[in-house]
This record gives C-alpha cells, sequence and structure tokens, in this order.
C-alpha cells in the first residue's frame, strides 16, 4: 500500500457496499413504519453551535476555520444537530417529534485498538415525549430495528444515567471528583430481570430509590408494548456522553461480544438550543451492525446443518 | 435562526429526504443495471496522497492535522479516491473496473453565489476501457441515469479538454499563459449536431483536426448505442478538473437552465498512482438533479391540463 488512507477508515468494495445498501435500506424502512422521518444536518458545523449541546466539542477532533475565518467543526454524532434543527427549523412546529437518521460520524481515534475515525449511524429522536412512555417507544422501535437487521439474540441493557453520580453526590463526594471516580470506576454491575431492582433498593438511599422507581416505570411500559424480552436491566451502565438524563440504552450482541449501539434520555438537551423539550433516542453503527448479522447469519447456518 | 449552519450547508426534512432516497436508489438501481458496482472511500484522506491526483489539493478548502500531525483533507470529488483505490485494493484484479458512487464532497464556495459546501454526487468510473468505446459506454450509463431520474428533456454536451489548449500552443501561447487565457476565454462555442464538426474542421491546424476526429469516433460509437439523441457536440466546453483528457461531458437541463454533472476522460490519472490505464466517467449533483426532476414535474403536469 505505497497511497494509503488514514488509520481508523477504509475503502468499501462493492459486495460488502450491497449489503450495506441493503440493511441502511431495512432500517430507514423500519423506522419510517414506527412513524420516524428521516433528516439530514450538515457534516460540518460552527464549532460553537455544537459546543452549545456539549462541551466537549470545544476540543473537537476535527476542526478548521472556514474562507471566512469561522471555526468549523466535523460532528460527532447526530443527537445534537438535530436538537439544533428542532429548535430552528420546526420552531413553530408542535412536538412530539419522530425522526430519523442515517449518517457519517466522526471521532478521534486509537486506531491500534481497532476504533473508526469514520462511521454510519442509524437511529432515531423522539423529541417532545416525557418517560417512561416516550423512552418505551424508542425502545420499540429498536426492538424493530434489530429484528429488521435479523438480530434476534441482540440484548438492550437498560440503566440509569444519574444513578452512580447521585449515589456518589449523596455520599458527599464533591462534582469534580465525581466525575473522575465514575471515569475510573470499574462497575460489577447488577443485571438481569427485574429482580434487581428489588436487589438495589436494600442498597438504601434516596437516588437509587428514585432511579429504580424510574426503571420499573420504562419496564413496565415496555412489558405492556410486549418489547420487555429483549430488554435486559443493567445498573452498571455508564455512557460517556455528556448529555444523557436518566434512562440510558445499550445494545449488544452475545454473538459478537460488541457494543452495537446505545442511546438513551436526554431531556435537558433541547433547552441548551433554547427549546425545553423532553427527548430520547438511540443510534446504532451500521458496520457493526453488519458484522454482526454476518455471524448471525454463520451460526444460524451451522445449526441447520 | 440564532443557532445558524455555516453558508453553503442546509438541513433537510422528512419529506425532502424521502424523495432524495428515492432518486438515489432509482440511480444505484441503474448504475447496477449496467454493471457498475458502488464503491465507498473515506471522506477524509492524506492530503499529501490526494494532491497526487490533482495539484489543488494542496490549497484543498477543508485540510486539518489529525492526532498524529499528518495533514488530512476532505475529498472534493470521487474520482481521485476511485483511481487511488483501483491503484491499490483492485491492484491483482483485472481491468477493465466498473464502479459507481453516491456520497458527499466537499468545496470552498462563495455561498452569495449559492454554491454549496457539501453536496451529494452520484456517478461512475470507468477504468480500463480505453476511448471511444469506453467513453461511449459511460454516455450510454449517463444517459439511462437520466432516462431513470425522468429527465428526458436532459442534454448531454460532448467537447474535448485538449482542443483550445492545443490550439493556443499552436499559436506559440505559453503554458502559464495559456492556463490564464483559457480560464478567462468566454468562448461562443459551436454547438449542435455532428456538422459542427465540420465547420471546425474548416478552423484549420492539426490539434482541432486530432480533436475533431476524436469527436467523431465518439459520436459514431454513441450513434451505435441508440444514445447519441440527447448528445449536442459542443466545442466551447471546458471544465476545470486537471485532470481531463480527451473527450469532456457537461450535462444541463434546458428547463432547469443549470448544470446538473459532468465527467469526461481522465487517461492520465491512473498513473499518478502506479498503474497505467485510460479511464472516463461522469457525476451527477444529486439535489440539482432532484430540483431539475420536480420542474420537469410540474411543467409535464402543466402540459397535461
Amino acid at each position: 500500500m505505497i497511497h494509503p488512507t488514514p488509520p481508523g477508515t477504509r475503502d468499501i468494495l462493492p459486495e460488502e457496499m450491497r449489503e450495506l445498501r441493503a440493511l441502511e435500506a431495512a432500517l430507514r424502512a423500519a423506522f419510517e413504519q414506527h412513524g420516524f422521518g428521516e433528516v439530514a444536518t450538515p457534516t460540518i458545523e460552527y464549532a460553537e453551535v455544537l459546543r452549545r449541546g456539549d462541551e466537549r466539542y470545544a476540543n473537537a477532533a476535527y476542526r478548521f476555520f472556514d474562507e471566512r475565518g469561522d471555526l468549523l467543526a466535523m460532528r460527532s454524532d447526530m443527537t445534537i444537530p438535530i436538537a439544533r434543527l428542532v429548535a430552528t427549523r420546526l420552531q413553530s412546529e408542535e412536538p412530539p417529534f419522530r425522526l430519523s437518521y442515517i449518517a457519517h460520524a466522526y471521532r478521534a481515534v486509537s486506531p491500534q485498538r481497532g476504533q473508526m475515525r469514520e462511521f454510519t449511524q442509524a437511529g432515531v429522536e423522539l423529541i417532545g415525549a416525557p418517560a417512561p412512555e416516550g423512552t418505551a417507544e424508542v425502545v420499540e422501535v429498536l426492538s424493530g430495528a434489530l429484528d429488521t437487521a435479523g438480530l434476534n439474540r441482540a440484548i438492550v441493557g437498560l440503566g440509569d444515567a444519574d444513578l452512580y453520580s447521585q449515589l456518589l453526590a449523596g455520599l458527599g463526594v464533591a462534582d469534580e471528583a465525581r466525575t473522575r471516580i465514575l471515569d475510573r470506576l470499574a462497575l460489577p454491575g447488577m443485571r438481569g430481570s427485574p429482580e434487581v431492582l428489588d436487589h438495589a433498593t436494600e442498597l438504601g438511599g434516596e437516588a437509587v430509590e428514585r432511579a429504580t422507581q424510574r426503571l420499573r416505570a420504562t419496564y413496565d411500559a415496555l412489558a405492556a408494548r410486549g418489547v420487555a424480552d429483549r430488554v435486559q436491566l443493567d445498573l452498571g451502565l455508564l455512557r460517556d456522553l455528556g448529555y444523557y438524563t436518566g434512562a440510558i440504552l445499550e445494545v449488544y450482541d452475545p454473538a459478537l461480544g460488541h457494543i452495537l449501539g446505545g442511546g438513551g434520555r436526554y431531556d435537558g438537551l433541547l433547552a441548551r438550543f433554547g427549546r425545553e423539550l423532553p427527548a430520547a433516542g438511540f443510534a446504532l453503527y451500521l458496520e457493526r451492525l453488519h458484522v454482526a448479522q454476518t455471524e448471525e447469519e454463520r451460526l444460524t447456518r451451522e445449526a441447520g446443518r
């Protein structure tokens, strides 16, 4: 290879591309079927605008000046751009908004760890519908998308973003130290069926009580929609995106041992763009989904022999 | 709008997005039907590698350093990345290669002139097939794509990249001045049916003779394939991309008065990546195609009243 591409990027040849496009089309149809219309936003935005959604855009990996000297940045997810879109283009329309996307996003990488600099996310945002019903609807769409992709074994982990930080706050740990502790904590995780909520409650404390109540309400709403089967409660779940509040989601496939996507509630994000609305969503990594799909097909073929 | 997006970028809402995705799918099917399999390449590449294909990447609009201090650039078209791909990933495979793409590209803009910073290109590259047959095949696929999009009125202008520069060379104009003259020249253009070639020949000179012979051979090959009808010979055609040689193409819709795309032969480009192969291709601007499509539908509706 004397003309390399940057680490964490790659060329895709027709055979794989056909399968990826078919997967995209299937996910798009599943999102539409649930009433989530696709939107697109610019790949490059004003760094300052993105930063309103997440302070960490101040250190975005790919930033550069345009011809007028304004600082631009490449997006690292679609949630913040869609929050901006709802607060501007859809300003005079009534919530809830059911929006979806299939788009590239960009992150700094440690290529030796197999991370991708450029990747495709397929997901939805439900803006203007509070917990627990809004969360349950998002999980229902997620479950439908996983079925569409043939990932019947995929698990949706359901946790609570505030649980640990409120636990630590209750123990008198200061704000900054809390973030550092959460960053470093190796969480054992209570996982499984709703019984874990009973065990958690035994830990005591108001914060735990509030989080378990929220989780129980969401789980009940999921059961009522008939999509609780693939959901596993996971009190050890933590996501590193700054805007999550309440319910958080993580999708993994036991066959692959890989995280396929994630999401959760971000009830505070829209207010940062001047429009206070409760919201939740998820994003799946298209390329990982495709790998898991191939693996599932192999396992199914082998089981059929 | 208190949270603007950069000039020359925009958000796309579900109604328009549905139509754009349908147009994409139709073009993809048309390309596949002609045997052109879709590929993808990274949006960001090493600036130095892109520059091997086109010296102007030395001044690419969007360049930035990665975490290792290497200079990256966002692509401004797909032809150079696909030439790189053929010279590397397809190194040990036999030409011809029939490849297609539907992908974003990025350019510096004069937003007050309505230019887009980010846009979608849909096109094909036929690598390893010489003129005139290779060119005629590319025009045939282009014609099929325009039919698929319902743009029955769209015209394909066919010209020759070398005509004017060789004319000027014959007049003793030095290399650098030639580029400046070509940049500024307001060309009247001889346009129309093959008769313009007879008129051009009367201008005399060896360069004109070679160009008109090439154009006649391509036109004959197009006629044999039954796709000469929408082709208009255009001796005034000039494209500003540095790598074109021989035949050049420009697509325009009289209803829109806008250029919908372009292309041509780039027989010297692959050699810059170490694999000498004749090549030709075209790219259509998806968003402009969509506008023209909407306009065509309106005209057809009005005519039907």
